[in-house]
């Protein structure tokens, strides 16, 4: 397994003696943050929303105890974290980076201006490291989604029934050695290579666009290589701050590959999140895609 | 200057003791053969097109003392050469890699094929590689646009007005640094940089496909940063044989990093040609782009 579920009782999914006390779950987009929720709840864990009103789905945090807030308020945040007991925060879910002047402010956030807008002129790690800080501050502790819920990672093998053939392998471990050598430029973790031949980097436009690329790349007539060659492979960036940020796949990344060409895409097991993993397994068998992870020690420069 | 520029003497352009001995160019598309035909004429040196048939722009090839050749006709481009007189052959121009079932070979290539076969198997620089052996085996010499030509080659300093700024040096910086680190991995060797952050690195899609991508992502709003802010740079690989490949620019890509929004490219000087040096530094002024040649020694890894 991984090395981050060395280091805890992956059994328990508690890392602190606030075992008992319930976590909130800053929800933006998607469908981990209840994923991460319900495994929570799976080990007893009381669990609370602050949803982000515009990117949290309304009807599913209705599910759960839940407050809605802005990613602007970190005043109103604090105040419902501290009001229903919570010291662990998570930030879950994808928040495209809203734009500055579109964000609703309240007093807090506004006294804690100068400190917020360093933060915000970084990166995007910077900014939530920068978030963070400004929470830890006031006696919460922020912690990674995998901390609390490690069975939303992927583990060491494979999902579905696809294994990676032994040409698939040379490529894998000529992906992770390419990623590990970007890794310091604090640039997309994830790389397309085929035959040996790195087709695509990935760069600001995503994972899905990089593979997206490589599908028009394949209709153009510009990769010669069959189809059903090739593999997707996604990896940390070692610069990055994992409790906000770990690679992530789904079902769609799967569509994607089978789209793309690739046969199969891997990642490094306990570093890398899998939303919907039984939909995975049963899309990667339909496609024939192989989702392999590889142990966190086969990828040099890993944590 | 480059180093490349520093082994032998550029004012002459000779290369060998043949040097009154005509040079057979073997053409394919675009503007540089005839670049490089007209520098060798300049200096005094005769040449002789091999032009490639539906490759090589045929107004332009009647300028010229010519023949018409097909990219499997291996034997033909020997006896061509071999009439004319030439032991120096140059490789110039587009070509895309025709696809192996549409080649028309001649008998020599018929009776060579395991060696084709085994050259074309490989990448791109592998296939040119191969070719380059089996005529060096018959006795020609196949020499860099570049050793015969110097004056395509990019300066030192900048071509047009525009200067980089303190910010855009610092990009390049980095951007070396990274083309440096991705070497090993033979994949195209071009970089987006703006205010540090790493936009879009290069792989099968191409120097253009790369600022294309760019200019797609600042119209997404995927890119924050504001217009004509950051730089294209490109190395040469320290795997690729440079005498069938050296990087190139020309105008095209002057209009393409304008409307990426950067603020200029750079380039190793002595190691990239340009296409149309005069039309490139006059569009460059027009889109207030620089352009800036870096002596070989800033880039990490070069030659």
């Amino acid at each position: 397994m991984g090395s981050l579920l060395d280091s805890h009782d992956a059994s328990s999914g508690a890392t602190s003696g606030d075992a008992a006390a319930p976590v909130a779950l800053i929800c933006g987009a998607g469908t981990l943050p209840f994923a991460v929720a319900d495994s929570l709840t799976r080990r007893g864990r009381p669990v609370v929303l602050l949803a982000l009103r515009d990117w949290a789905d309304a009807a599913a945090v209705a599910r759960y105890r839940h407050h809605w807030v802005a990613p602007g308020q970190l005043g109103r945040i604090m105040r419902f974290a501290r009001d229903e007991g919570c010291r662990d925060l998570v930030f879950i879910g994808t928040l495209v980076r809203p734009s500055f002047t579109r964000l609703r402010f309240d007093w807090f956030t506004l006294r804690a201006l100068p400190r917020v807008l360093r933060a915000f002129r970084g990166g995007d790690d910077h900014l939530l490291s920068g978030i963070a800080r400004i929470f830890e501050d006031h006696g919460f502790r922020l912690v990674g989604a995998h901390e609390v819920a490690p069975d939303i990672l992927m583990p060491t093998g494979v999902l579905g029934r696809g294994e990676p053939a032994a040409r698939d392998r040379e490529d894998i471990t000529r992906a992770l050695a390419l990623l590990a050598a970007i890794g310091p430029y604090d640039v997309g973790q994830a790389v397309v290579i085929a035959d040996g031949h790195v087709l695509a980097i990935e760069g600001a436009e995503g994972t899905d666009g990089l593979l997206d690329r490589v599908a028009d790349m394949r209709a153009s007539g510009r990769i010669r290589s069959p189809m059903q060659r090739g593999v997707l492979v996604k990896a940390p960036k070692p610069t990055q701050d994992r409790r906000f940020d770990l690679p992530t796949i789904g079902p769609t990344t799967i569509e994607r590959v089978a789209r793309a060409g690739l046969a199969g895409l891997a990642v490094v097991a306990g570093e890398t999140i899998v939303a919907e993993p039984n939909r995975v397994a049963q899309l990667a068998d339909e496609r024939g895609i192989f989702v392999a992870g590889v142990p966190a020690g086969a990828a040099p420069g890993s944590a």
